[in-house]
């Protein structure tokens, strides 16, 4: 493929046209190899290199659990007959060793794109003006820009409700999204955290784990509520012992008071706090890349529509990541990255993505880890099923850990039909690790019966807890 | 089958014939389950029911791992900007915890057994007087017992060494073996470990991370010198800036000195220490069965030798654990003594062992964990190997646990003639977790090519070591 880089100016702005577009640096990033040396390739990115994962998400957010780990591990010593403590936090050195480590690597990714010959960045914001022609809005004015193939990985953002007081409160900076809140200048005294989803939850384990107030407001009546019903309860039962949870809730109005905030939650009261996170949810960035009259069509939810080759509905236009697809994981997005940088590269062999089993995970204290159904859809889709449930106390690293009352369990569910395995849902230390070999049987097929005798599991190492729930599971099946 | 006891007393005292005769209560012990209640059985036992793993072996060690771990964690937290302490352990509370829960088991597990109508315990020492006729002697006199099927799971015990001065010190009550360390009264302030294997490495561990100043001894040039020679080179370094290691080092003399010992380690000096841990190997206990004549066979090492189906040279007499394995590992008995229960059960159906590909863990700071061949192992069989070695640090979750200069790893082999994993040997946190999809793949002879991106690995889990460590091994058969 030759370059068709072109670089006429015109009354909008200089213009220039491309082999490949890619909007977006998050998974889309990861598309431009040196297979691509040959192509002429136009990037646009509005914010850091390395998208929500890197700068705002995943990754910085994991730094700040595995720190709160420390403080909550330290406070749990005496129970072992250890003398530890926890003491406090310098928030700042935190923050600092985590963003230290994440922004040189964003400035980084865009260094060496910037480095590429056949490579141009574009730092603003893209709006389509066409079929496959862009303009996008640069600091130094309007860049025309089109491709023979566009890539749309531009993600999603947290969504802001409409809410009274809150452009007030946010006006006095006391209002923050997951955008904001790892990068704040001191550990809140007080914190309200608006969702009980992922997002919610894992900031609330964060800030209670190194000394805030927490209050944790849903209008759900179980934190997690997608995750599997016993998952959702037992996560919500420990939740609730360790912060202020008002479930049920709306929250209604927001109030600035004396240096603090007044959350007006209906029937739950109100609560005192000094900072908010809003986590109601994530929507995709569509709306911002004026799609109407290009042929690339949009669902209900603003997710742009692809199909199995993630093909946008719009000829030479692509997307990937959580513009589009119904995992918003950053597994799933690299996993699409693959396929559209292997279906660019090869028209004529098409590939197609595979979510078939698709696991998440919730890095809280305990953790959670899902892969497949839950009970109730595996139910609503009228299977016959085999459900077994283990809990962590039953086994030998469960009593080093002193599980007896945790309730930390591993839920699996076969389908009587098949003798596979359709679902499992862990809660508890290590459940985002543990869960792998369940993600692997399914992924590849394998059965049940035989699973867990067919390979040794390490005594008495954690991952026992799932050699047991399999046994429980074959034995189900057989009942 | 029908019941054959009697009861007629000799001179040798009371006799009894059983149709299955168990000798331990380790792994056989689970041998006796309700397709057994028409057999009269018979165990022998000479300690406590539930044998090494549960007495004196995996289960209480990890309960003093996981405890050291709040002491090792919470001194780690300053480096991550948290104000947490380590001031010491309450060691009597910390015991009593864990024998607490363990003494109850064993003694649960005599008195369940003894309830059974067609179960007769002796608690003693038996030996064999001829072909499956056993004296057992108990503190009421001997008891002659005889059987059909035989099952010696009798397993091993810690060598103790011909040292000079070792006798001595051992009667001033200051040497111990990994049967008697953890139930001593008080939190030695100095510890000599004799011995730089799993028991010898994971003590050092327990007793360092609770603040004991421990002098660490092995003949070797590295501490677990059987693992990965990488892996081994590793944990040498890291267990050589926690504690005072003595390497490639004898103790000659063993010197009591006012309140304590002195080590005498040839060029290695002296080490003054206050206790003494042996952990110089096990040895399996057929040479207290007197086997001589019996027509069962005994190797060099002491096990008594084996077939493919647990049998011993002897007609009716099954072997199981660390008494003739060659893996002494209690997933290993277990296994072995389901071998066993089924062949029992099956005579004409007999089952074989399967010691493909048998994991084992190290619970140390850090853990280890393996699987396979070593790459020595696999370069003196003449595999054409392909090996990919990732490090922690390079995994988004690496960078969370500020692994940076770890140096933990990852390390797969794979044999290109056939694309399967043949070894993995990993060194870091979670290691006995994390290794589990690699002796899945293993065990159920997935190929290397098409494992990592055939399922989703969650990110940021940890488990994404594991996912890269198989991505740039299928990249380095492809090379």
């Amino acid at each position: 493929m030759t370059s068709q880089q072109d670089s006429d100016r015109t009354d909008a702005g200089p213009a220039r046209h491309y082999d490949l577009l890619v909007l977006g640096t998050g998974s889309g990033n990861t598309i431009v190899d040196d297979r691509f040396d040959d192509w002429s390739v136009g990037i646009v990115e509005r914010t850091e290199f390395g998208g929500t994962c890197l700068n705002r998400g995943c990754i910085p957010s994991k730094m700040f659990v595995v720190t709160a780990d420390h403080a909550c591990d330290a406070a749990q010593g005496p129970r072992f007959g250890v003398h530890t403590r926890y003491d406090g936090v310098d928030w700042p050195a935190v923050r600092d060793r985590v963003f230290d480590r994440i922004d040189p690597q964003a400035r980084g990714g865009r260094e060496y794109r910037e480095g590429l010959v056949n490579v141009e960045v574009h730092a603003g914001t893209a709006r389509f003006t066409g079929e496959r022609r862009l303009v996008v809005e640069t600091e130094h004015g309007e860049v025309q820009v089109s491709a023979d193939q566009v890539v749309i990985a531009v993600g999603g953002r947290p969504v802001v409700p409409d809410i009274e007081g809150l452009e007030e409160a946010a006006a006095a900076g006391l209002v923050h999204t997951s955008d904001t809140i790892m990068r704040i200048d001191a550990l809140p005294h007080r914190l309200g955290v608006i969702g009980g989803g992922y997002v919610g939850s894992e900031f609330a384990n964060i800030f209670a784990s190194l000394g805030t107030e927490v209050v944790q407001v849903d209008g759900q009546d179980l934190l997690l509520s997608t995750q599997d019903a016993d998952v959702a309860r037992r996560f919500t039962e420990i939740s609730g012992e360790r912060w202020d949870l008002r479930l049920g809730a709306e929250l209604e109005r927001v109030e600035l008071t004396d240096g603090g905030l007044r959350l007006h939650l209906g029937e739950q009261g109100t609560a005192e706090v000094d900072l908010l996170l809003l986590a109601v949810g994530r929507r995709p960035n569509s709306d911002l890349l004026d799609l109407e009259g290009t042929g690339i069509e949009v669902d209900d939810a603003g997710r742009v529509v692809v199909d199995e080759q993630q093909r946008t509905t719009a000829e030479g236009v692509w997307a990937l990541g959580d513009i589009s697809t119904h995992h918003p994981l950053k597994h799933v997005a690299n996993h699409e990255a693959r396929i559209v940088q292997h279906n660019l590269l090869h028209p004529e062999d098409l590939q197609t993505v595979d979510h078939r089993f698709v696991p998440q995970a919730v890095f809280s204290v305990p953790q959670v880890a899902a892969v497949g159904l839950t009970e109730e859809q595996a139910r609503e889709q009228g299977l016959d099923l085999a459900v077994f449930t283990q809990h962590y106390a039953d086994v030998a690293h469960g009593w080093a850990l002193e599980e007896d009352d945790s309730g930390h369990l591993v839920k699996v569910l076969a389908d009587r039909a098949t003798g596979r395995l359709v679902g499992a849902h862990l809660l508890g230390p290590q459940a985002s690790v543990l869960v792998q070999p369940l993600i692997q049987a399914m992924s590849f097929d394998q059965p049940v019966r035989g699973l867990a005798r067919g390979q040794y599991w390490i005594h008495p190492a954690l991952s026992e807890v799932v050699e047991n729930a399999l046994i429980g599971l074959e034995a189900a099946l057989d009942a």
